[in-house]
Parts: structure tokens; sequence; C-alpha cells
């Protein structure tokens, strides 16, 4: 049976020379990066050069590159690390509606806490209300928490806009980027961030790793207490091959590989909206290379699931974090989508590695399948 | 140059066969745990697999499996999840005070929110004072936490006993069983276990995957928000390759590996004390069977330490998580060493990779080094 995978939002296959080049740190140089040896200091001296890498990457310096283990910790730490470090300065916290559910529950706990948060309504395309986001901002806010990229949608924010705004009125900004990092250029100068989210599964690097990006100077309360790794920021023994494996997965992205995706995308929208009754989720223009999120009208997003399962085609309704749940997505409500639609929604994402062959076969199954299904429930 | 690497206490070689059985779930197996399709589903299966191998191996249900980052974030979670929950029944925490730093800094964290710790002797050779233990439970106290075997010094607690008064004064129990683990017989329901940390890289499995084990019916305050992942309490895209590492580190692990490391720790305990002026730190009987603590009198350990790190040798002075801080062993405070003799205390922690070719290796070196060090600094 064929097999093809379009679900690279929810994790990617890890590139095979990240994985060689993790391999030395799981079989020769394998010291813990706190002691003093030799083989701690070329586990220090690995973990530093990723550290660089990785900085270098986003126009960060090595020093504000936290490693965790993976964007939900990250957002976690920037979140709570933020809220509790400044809670005498103020409890407001202002995020959009459609933040992945690591932002979204995070904020939910902190309500919890007696911390207050505003969650700032986008438009049909996914674009978050500056309007809104503007006045909600008050003398008690201490964090404005936007992601890059919608997940689901792959609408992707204009950050140096929302940076502007938040350093006008001297808040703390952070970004949850796990789906931009390597598709649109992350640049936290640019954009003002103060904190910015990364995970290396999504970018054909390992599952288990993360960064968090903390400005110099920017004080978080400790989520994780113990031993003074990450500059005393999150304790634990550094993931060391997982380190290395973020930093090649990041070092071997290519423009060229975001054209082609891009190109690869556009003609998978063009086909698959040629299907009776389909629409596009999200913007047009400022979307992520390998997202698309089309509607399909009168059809439940899950059978087509199943349907392209049984051909070998792996898809999303939502996002992998809350599809086990089988509710109806919330980033889908926030953009004002009827019900019908939202049900019939499939999210499709491409990697480098998706070749125009698979997206044929993806084009013809899913209009066999649609067809057959609305047969089946008109 | 040799190589010798006595600091297993730190972190481990990962297992040649741990390696090749991740490998799939980096290539080809990569799907997240969380979704629908048949990528997804398999990797749920090896998941799952994983996890109940794992539960039998400590006489745990599947279900009281919590997959974190490593030890440090299942020791957060363990004691910052039940203060938080249980804030309204007490806000007392009693633990030994020569616990990991993981446990400790939390603790020390907790106490500037409010929470009080009781911090229970060890005496000489390591062990908690029972009677202290005992004395200092009140009716506020909700959680005991005591380490199984001491990172430093190898010292085995008794753990049913502790478990024992635990479960007579109705107080959750929890144990950091990060050393422990493939070395001691670990049956948490024996020992009466509400609570318990485990570490894959300290047993020939990867760095940055651990394992909470939390009894059926212990309520948390989650510390990572965001998705439904590991039962609802540690949200975050499953580290697969990493789990399945874990489960496959503690199924290799045989009675011949410990007994083997048993007779080579003794053998080195036997040569290094025939050099003038040392002494064994810790319990002769109760001892992890890969643990060596000596203290060598009139020498600095960090001059040892580098000594023997130029011979290739690999040994600590106290445990990783404190030895960039060059600060003294609170360990070896805690039972009752004399800073001279403190400051020359070596740690060395066996594998069973190790051969007594090298142990040959090491003790010969031991003797020059400390023969020459006193020479230059009587």
């Amino acid at each position: 049976m064929k097999k093809v995978y379009l679900d690279n939002a929810a994790t990617t296959k890890t590139a095979p020379e990240v994985v060689e080049d993790m391999k030395p740190y799981f079989l020769e140089k394998y010291g813990n990066a706190s002691c003093l040896h030799k083989w701690g200091q070329e586990a220090r001296d690995a973990v530093e050069t990723s550290r660089e890498l990785i900085a270098n990457k986003i126009n960060a310096l090595s020093e504000e590159i936290i490693f965790t283990s993976g964007g939900s910790e990250a957002n976690n730490l920037a979140i709570k690390g933020v809220a509790y470090q400044l809670k005498e300065k103020g409890n407001h916290i202002v995020v959009s509606e459609f933040e992945h559910p690591a932002v979204l529950n995070t904020c939910r706990a902190l309500e919890k806490k007696g911390f207050e948060i505003t969650y700032v309504a986008v438009d049909k395309q996914g674009f978050v209300n500056l309007e809104q986001l503007k006045n909600s901002i008050t003398n008690k806010t201490v964090l404005v928490s936007i992601m890059h990229a919608n997940n689901e949608i792959g609408t992707i924010q204009n950050l140096e806009e929302i940076g502007k705004i938040c350093n006008e009125n001297d808040v703390l900004f952070h970004s949850d980027c796990v789906q931009s990092l390597g598709k649109v250029g992350v640049d936290v100068k640019k954009f003002n961030l103060s904190l910015a989210t990364f995970s290396a599964h999504k970018i054909h690097g390992p599952k288990g790793i993360g960064v968090l990006y903390v400005k110099k100077g920017v004080k978080l309360c400790k989520q994780i207490d113990g031993g003074p790794q990450e500059f005393n920021q999150r304790a634990g023994t550094e993931n060391v091959s997982g380190i290395i494996g973020f930093a090649r997965a990041i070092d071997i992205i290519t423009e060229e590989d975001v054209r082609i995706m891009r190109k690869m995308r556009d003609y998978l929208v063009e086909e698959l909206l040629k299907i009776d009754g389909t629409s596009l989720n999200g913007s047009k223009e400022n979307r992520l290379c390998n997202n698309v999120s089309v509607a399909f009208q009168n059809v439940e997003g899950e059978s087509i699931l199943l349907s392209l399962d049984d051909k070998g085609i792996a898809v999303s309704t939502s996002s992998a974090c809350t599809s086990s749940k089988l509710e109806s997505s919330h980033v889908l409500k926030a953009i004002g989508l009827k019900p019908e639609d939202s049900h019939g929604t499939i999210r499709f994402t491409l990697s480098k590695y998706t070749t125009k062959e698979e997206l044929d076969y993806v084009i013809e199954s899913v209009g066999e399948i649609v067809k057959n299904l609305r047969r089946i429930s008109p």
C-alpha cells in the first residue's frame, strides 16, 4: 500500500542526517554536560555549539536560549514564569483566543490562581484584532502572548506590528513560534520578542526537545527546580543528543525547501478546491508554506480522515493535542466557521519530503472519498 | 590514551541495543502518538507497550506510569503536584536533609510560597533517622519524600519501613528512585509508595526521559498544562523514541549485571582502602552495587579528579547537579564528614560495562596521584 504522510504540523520524520549526528552522543560522547571531566566537557562543548547555532538562526544571543523538553514546557515556563515573577506588578495577561492548548490551558490554570486573562478575537482569516489587542492592555498587563503561525489553519501573524504595540505599552511579548520556525523568518529583535517558544520535532528534529528564548534581562519564576542547568532557569540533566538533533535540524533547512513546499501547497489547494462544496480556511497570502486546511461541506472530517487512513494517507481534523478529544476545534470556531464547515475540515500539512506524485494520489483519493461519503449520507 | 568511565551515577552510555530500538521511531514510525491515523496509532501502541513493561518492572499498573522529561521534572511534579493539590489539607512536607537538589530546591521554592518543610537528619552511614521522621509528621503533613539510594554515597534506605510509617500516619510517600532503579528491586506496593521518580539515562537509556509513578487515586496539581497527554497529568507530545529507549533499557538489566558490579565494587573498595589515609563513605552493607565513595585525607578531590582526567579516567567529586558550583557537598556534610574528608572525596560509579582491567588501571593511577599530590602539598 502507498503511504503518504501529510500530518507534518503534528510531528515530522526525524531527518536521517539528524539521527546520524545524534548517534555518537548516545554511544560514545555520552557524558553529562555538567561534569568536569573530558566526557562532560565534550558534551558541554556540543551543547554550547548547538545553543549558539540556534541563537544565530533567530538573531538571539547564546545565553538567551533555554533548552526545555519541548514546546508545551517552554510555553508553560514563559507564561507561568512571567506571571509569578511579576505578580506584584500586575496580574493581567493578553492572548489570542486561538492559541495552542499549551498556552490556553496554562492561562486557564492561571485564572484559577487569581490571574486575569483577556482572550483577543481573530478575524475570518485568523488575524488577531490589533485594535482590541491594543485596547486590552492595562497598567496591570504583564504579558502579551500571540502565536506566530496557527497550527490548524496556518495563518501567520504580523509579529512586528504586535511587537511594536507591546513595546509602546511596555509589556513583555511572548510568541509560540513552534509552527513557524524554519518556514517563516523568526527574528526576535525585529519582532521585539521577550520570549519565544520553539520545538525540534516540527522541523525534522527529535521529539522531547524544545527551546525557550528568554531575552537578556527578562526574569522568570523557575518552573523545574533542582540543579543549576540552563543558566539556572531550568533544572535537569541536559538532553545532549536531543540538543544536537535540534541544532542539526535547524541547520539543514534551506530556502529552497520552503519555496518547493509553497509550490506544492498551492498545487494541493488548487486541486482540492476543484471538488464541489469546498473552501480554504485561513489566509491565502500570509499562510505557512506547508499548511492546507480545507472545509468539505456536508461531510464529517473524521470520516474523511479514516477513509484516507485506509488508503495509507495521514491527515488531521484538528491539532494532535486536541484530536483525541473529538471536540469541535476552538480555532475554527474562533475564525467564525459554521459548525458544518468546521466538522468537515481536514488539515493537510506537507514537508520537504512530500512529492508531487504523493499529492496526486491524495487529490484523487480525497475526491473519491468525499463523493462516496456524500452519496452515503446526503 | 586509555579511557575509563567511572561516572555512571551522573549518566551512562546508552546501550547499543537501546539505540537500535529507538532508531525506527525517528526514521519510520515517527507519528505523533495522539493522532488517529496509522502513524499515530503505531506510535501509541509502542508507547503503551513500553508503559506496561515499565509498570511491570516496579509492580505498578500501566495507568500509574506518567512519562516526564526526566528525574528532575518528575520530582518537581510529585512534590509541587501534591503540595498544591492538598494545600487545603495541610502545608507540611517531610524530606531527608541529603535529598537530590531536584527535591531539596523544590522544597526551598515551596518554603518561599508558605509551605513548611522538615529536613530529617541522616546518620554517619547515610540512613534516615526513623524516630525523627516519625516524630516530624503532624496533622498538617501531606507528603514524605525520601530517596531510595543516595546519589553520592550510595546508601540504600529501608523504604519498606518508611512506607509503613507513612501508611500508619496516613500521609503520601514519594521516593526518588533514580539511582536505585535496576540496581535494587523497586516494588511500589511493598514500599507503600504513592509516588516514585525514575530516569532512563542512569540505566543505559537515553537522556531526556523519565517516569513518575503515581498511585491510582493520587491526584496531582498539573505542572505542565496543555494537551491531554499522559492521562491529563503532563502535557506535551510524547517523546516516543525516548519512551521506547527507557523500556528497552529497563528490560535488558539482569541480576547477573548487578552481581558482577557488586563484585567489582568490592574489589575497587578493597584496593583503594589500601592507600594510606582513606576511608569509605556511606554504608558497607546497604550500598548501591556500583557506588564507591572514598575520602582521601589531605588531598583536594578536585585535584584528584583533574589528574585522573588527564589519565582518561572520569570520576566525580560530588553529583553532576552540583559539581559546577564548587561548593562543599551537602550530602557529605549531612553524614557528618569533616570538611577535610569531604574535600578529599571522590565518587567512582561503575556500570555493567566496567572491566577488571579498567579498575586495575584506575587503582594504580589513583595510588600514584594521591602520593604525588600529598608530596606537593603535605
